[in-house]
């Protein structure tokens, strides 16, 4: 029974009969014609039920039609210029597969908690689906240019014995007779071990954050990537992280035109997201910061505000390197030429969508990064597998982390990381 | 600092000199020519240290390196047909980038426990590292499969608010203020939302089971791939899973030829998994049990031996369908002309694989789904939104999942699937 034909591939069809499955999205008549927006998740098609060219029976059958009821179309495929894909069709018959009674989203404003608890259907709606597709493309794309490049996917552990970066905002469970386990922050110790291995690798997977905070920038599960690669230094890591953004937004930009229209993106701030991206230490941003009238001090972390104020000066993303070693996590090789920064990278997305890449080059000494772990009040019989890396042909290393939700929120142009994700997790909410 | 050129890119060198960056694999001496295999993740390549053509020093530190010690070597590329890859290197400089002192993992025997505590490291042996490129280019052919068809990834959420098949084999856990939470053990629920969205989907994650067993075949945590489709009949079910399976094996033989010789893989048996797969109803399957001297009872669950028995008559996975509905999941649909049998599939391997498909049919009828409901003692408040699809434009949908670990050990042909995996998760054992 499966469909031979669906609305995408219409336009090689001008002039045939064709038979289509799907949903009602929309319908308005007009006397004697009804016409019927079919959507069937390639597209949207206008099929025209014209009163003289069907029976009695189908016409009711169309007229009868409500949002969202599956039904069976077969007609004419004609070219239509004005029509969304080209195409529009000129129906002989239409039957009926299941009804749709009183479906909750109407063409009328909902709230969004309504819209939430009805995810399963606000799917179906052409914003959201429109999501998805970017959502699909941006990891094809994240995949095909680490696979290209000659990079092994190294899918890290979800459960783990312990917390990569603090304790306080962990998932955790009773893991059989071995006391606690935790859900995954981070797959990058673990992503150390497979650059070691294998050279350059590549997780992909959901992390988790049990944070308590309610902002439209944080969901408590979420999709991360996270290269690492050997004998790769900052510099590297840097060019590597604008490569990967430049690939990511325009092969989106070639590749969903469609759903970025749909989305009223304006694609013009996306197309200039071309290598190379500016640089600024650290330091210079603090300058930027102070130039636009904050307060803020050299040592501090840098908040949402101040990285808008930072990225609003750009035109593409802009990676900011050389961070305070204090904000920065255990694992950060410092710089030699500096001993108080980390060599660190934070990649922050034009338009105020903030940090949507951090990454570091590792700490390959033995015994500073035993002196870390003490410093950071870490456990360290938790670390001496993750030590071992330094024990046994320790090399240069880096890597980074991509937040996928952010990623393709700042693609969409949307505010709320709740829609880039099929069922979002947040502190309040965790169904359907 | 990033290498220029890695070992699988040598045979377009030859004749020219280059640096390379990596671990000592083993190393022999004659007289006075060491002979280094270096790794760096890409391949294996022999470096001829000959003392009349280097420094003395350099001739020290070549003596020196002892096993997973990390080093840069430079020297000139040399065809040489009795090599893996056909190509060698004759070194003109070494330098040792780390040590690696009394490495643990030795060319002697290691018992498997000890090796699984050294995952970390182990993943360095040339068996491990080929296994990890099969799952890679398994993956890979997976995503591949399905996005060339038109289907839309779509990620199911990990924390779930209930079970989807049971709950005595959940992991629990307290999420804020909501109550108890429930890791995944299927997208497939959330899969059919996408469908009837997207029309065709396919989720590709980690889930889990809290299973108590010891077995070679169960991981805790292992990753799934479940395509759902609209408009697919259990017959469009069938043909899709068969083609899959075709497609990732046949494309494994033909771009992991390396590593399944590495693995000492038998590769003709991979190579007549080809369609069409013999599809027999339970009923028959029962048959062949019986002729084959068990007592098995219609109306049971197949067992790993019997499974063994079935897929053993046939040289290519074999489909067993229409299974007794009593030992299968409430959301599947029954059969119209046997209310006793469900319109379920399972794949099972050859060679004593077992099962690496389960799928069906899904019950697309309102009432009927939620007389199984009751059936199955379930809550039906958990599963309002899910009958939410049958109630708005239900239509008929089938999907599978695919496990990807019990299909790489497949393929690999490895007994227990922990090798399966980069870091294995089972009921002793959540570390390193």
């Amino acid at each position: 029974m499966r469909p031979k034909i669906y609305i995408k591939d219409l336009s090689d069809h001008i002039g045939e009969q064709v038979n289509l499955k799907g949903w009602l999205y929309n319908k308005r008549s007009s006397g004697k014609v009804k016409f019927l927006i079919l959507r069937d998740g390639t597209g949207y098609l206008q099929c025209i039920v014209f009163k003289g060219n069907v029976s009695e029976e189908v016409f009711e059958t169309a007229d009868r039609l409500s949002q969202e009821s599956s039904f069976e179309i077969t007609g004419t495929v004609k070219a239509e210029a004005r029509a969304v894909g080209g195409v529009e069709l000129d129906a002989t018959d239409v039957k009926l597969i299941s009804d749709s009674v009183d479906y909750p989203i109407t063409p009328k404003e909902h709230g969004i908690e309504f819209l939430i608890d009805k995810r399963h259907l606000w799917l179906r709606s052409k914003r959201q689906a429109a999501i998805m597709k970017v959502r699909h493309r941006v990891v094809k794309a994240i995949r095909d240019f680490f696979d290209e490049r000659g990079f092994t996917l190294f899918d890290p552990p979800v459960i783990t014995p312990n917390a990569c970066e603090g304790t306080s905002t962990l998932f955790e469970f009773d893991y059989f007779d071995l006391g606690k386990a935790y859900l995954t922050q981070s797959g990058q110790l673990y992503a150390e071990a497979g650059a070691l291995a294998l050279g350059k690798v590549y997780t992909f997977g959901p992390t988790f954050r049990a944070e308590k905070s309610k902002t439209r920038r944080h969901l408590t599960e979420f999709w991360m990537v996270e290269p690492e690669m050997a004998f790769y230094d900052l510099d590297d890591d840097m060019d590597l992280a604008e490569e990967f953004l430049e690939y990511i937004v325009q092969t989106v930009l070639r590749e969903c035109k469609d759903e970025l229209e749909i989305l009223e993106r304006d694609t013009s701030k996306l197309k200039s997201v071309k290598r190379p991206f500016p640089r600024i230490s650290y330091d210079e941003a603090v300058e930027i910061l102070k130039k636009n009238g904050t307060d803020f001090e050299w040592g501090n972390d840098l908040g949402g505000g101040d990285e808008t104020i930072i990225s609003s000066q750009f035109d593409r993303p802009v990676m900011v390197h050389r961070y305070p070693a204090e904000v920065k996590a255990f694992y950060m090789k410092r710089d030699p030429l500096n001993s108080r920064v980390a060599l660190a990278v934070d990649v922050l997305a034009p338009e105020g969508y903030g940090e949507i890449i951090g990454g570091s080059q590792r700490e390959d000494d033995l015994d500073l990064l035993i002196s870390r772990i003490k410093e950071h009040n870490l456990p360290q019989e938790f670390f001496e597998w993750y030590l071992d890396l330094r024990r046994f042909g320790s090399v240069p290393h880096s890597g980074f982390g991509l937040g996928l939700e952010r990623t393709v929120s700042w693609i969409c142009g949307i505010e709320h990381l709740r829609e880039s994700i099929p069922f979002p997790r947040m502190i309040y909410r965790n169904t359907p």
